[in-house]
């Protein structure tokens, strides 16, 4: 069985040798600029590790899909930062900041256009399914990017419907990561539908972690400036829950906050933050994360009990949702 | 053999019968907008008759990826129109100007998962072949409109570096049309090499035509404007040829009208439609187009001498040099 540590070697190697040096150079600078921006490699990573649960030695070939998927994630966040109009990604000018729309535009086009050009030299007798899941998953991971800009213009967006958009925003495609590589070991189509699974729950735990120490986090662990979604009236499962909660009177005062385009921005994040106190929402948030955290949990204790060694994706997912930043 | 008409009823029948009507709406609408949006589908017809010259009988499976090659296409307008910022395209509003830049952006990028979701379907012994094509032909597409956008903010562009452009942005994806029906229709490596050749040779000459019609076409069939191109500077097969072949003194003259950016459009016109004329640039391009016009014509000869049934390639082909608008 590989290391963690050996595994992540081996992606950021495979990532260095893909042909990117090609003609224009306008092209493709960004593409070489955001596929070694200092990501985690959390979702590539999760297809090998997924793939050595049903068969170790499968692992040299999973390595070609989870590349593909780290691909497809880089593009998501390029098109992403044009969308949101944002400046920095991990403290360095986005593609966009850097290089202008039109390039993030066509570079993103091309790295889009690279991922299935990677899928498609998958070596597996599963890769229909697979293809078929790629597919699927790009075009969920476009609905809830859709979803969440239509959110921004509503007013009355409900706790489920929130969820159903960070399900589709971010879930799918560490549940579709999971369960390529599960295919990739050859699993049966039930057990890569368990490890997908297992992927939508942490997926959502960590999702609404994040919105969660984005508010209530250290501010000398959590790396960037608490209270950032409060300022900038960012729709959360914190605010959509408060909203919901509260009174007449509350609500109009939260609002009034939200509706103000100038103001302190500390008694903004003072105000707001209160208010989920108030009413408990960041218990209620804690709670839900607990759920979706022993769910996942449930799923590899069962492939755990018939002897599979999932002890790689417990530690992987407890160091995402117990990191305290 | 199905007739061209019969085809064309076929493809549109596939098109209406995407599964797009899906949630969100907001993403998925402006898709069908932008499918429905009444394009001469000379891709996928093309895709479809190459299939036919070499088995009428396989052609009910090349409708897959012939449709997979519109929706690319489609999605290629969507991007180009946010990158251009183009309001009309075919009498209407383009999906930017009516949906807005980030929902263009957003469901292009659907349109491109989709165009490949549709490609995976495709039924042929040859499948791989196929989306290698796909993929290859999709890159250098995006590397043809880097071109494009590279070459607006140069002065020194050559012949030859504007007839790569347009082979990348335009002839690659008529020749992979081709050779993906040829493909489907069984054709061997060589064969369809040929019609691939045969693509790219009609593609160039109906740039090369486009460019000059937009400057000589006659006005009540043109359809467009004449002179639009010279208005707005664009950098064409004339104008860079124009500018490489003048004096220093009419070279200044040009780069003076080409500099303005407040002037009388009909003088401006006159002026560099005069320059084409007294160099010569209008029998030079119309030379050129004769030159790829005879090398496609040469290919189909001599798939016809071997006894293929191609002259339904051979009218289209006609009917697309030889329309006066």
């Amino acid at each position: 069985m590989e290391s963690t540590a050996n595994i992540l070697k081996t992606i950021e190697q495979r990532i260095a040798a893909l042909p990117l040096q090609r003609e224009p150079q306008g092209l493709y600078e960004p593409i070489v600029y955001s596929m070694g921006n200092g990501g985690k490699r959390i979702r590539p990573l999760l297809t090998v590790l997924a793939c050595q649960v049903f068969d170790a030695d499968k692992v040299a070939d999973a390595y070609t899909p989870a590349i593909a998927w780290e691909m497809f994630h880089n593009f998501t966040l390029l098109h992403d930062d044009v969308m949101d109009r944002a400046p920095i990604r991990r403290g360095k000018p986005t593609v966009p900041a850097k290089y202008g729309d039109n390039t993030a535009i066509l570079s993103g086009d091309t790295m889009l256009v690279e991922a299935f050009s990677i899928l498609h030299q998958t070596k597996s007798a599963n890769f229909s399914k697979i293809a078929e899941l790629f597919t699927r998953t790009a075009q969920e991971v476009c609905e809830g990017q859709m979803y969440d800009m239509e959110f921004e213009e509503r007013a009355d967006i409900t706790e489920n419907e929130y969820i159903e958009m960070i399900r589709l925003k971010t879930s799918v495609l560490i549940g579709a990561c999971l369960k390529t590589g599960a295919l990739m070991g050859g699993a049966t189509d039930a057990d890569a539908q368990m490890l997908y699974d297992f992927g939508i729950n942490l997926g959502l735990a960590f999702q609404l972690r994040d919105d969660l120490l984005d508010t209530f986090g250290n501010p000398e662990t959590f790396g960037k400036r608490i209270g950032g979604d409060i300022v900038c009236s960012k729709k959360t499962y914190l605010l959509i829950n408060a909203l919901n909660a509260a009174s007449a009177q509350d609500r109009a005062t939260m609002n009034d906050w939200l509706g103000r385009t100038e103001f302190d921005e500390e008694a903004k994040i003072e105000a707001i933050r209160g208010m989920y106190v108030k009413y408990g929402i960041d218990k209620m948030s804690q709670k839900k994360i607990e759920e979706y955290d022993n769910k996942a949990t449930q799923i590899l204790d069962k492939l755990s009990a018939r002897g599979l060694e999932v002890s790689p994706l417990r530690e992987l997912s407890q160091k995402l949702l117990n990191r305290d930043k």
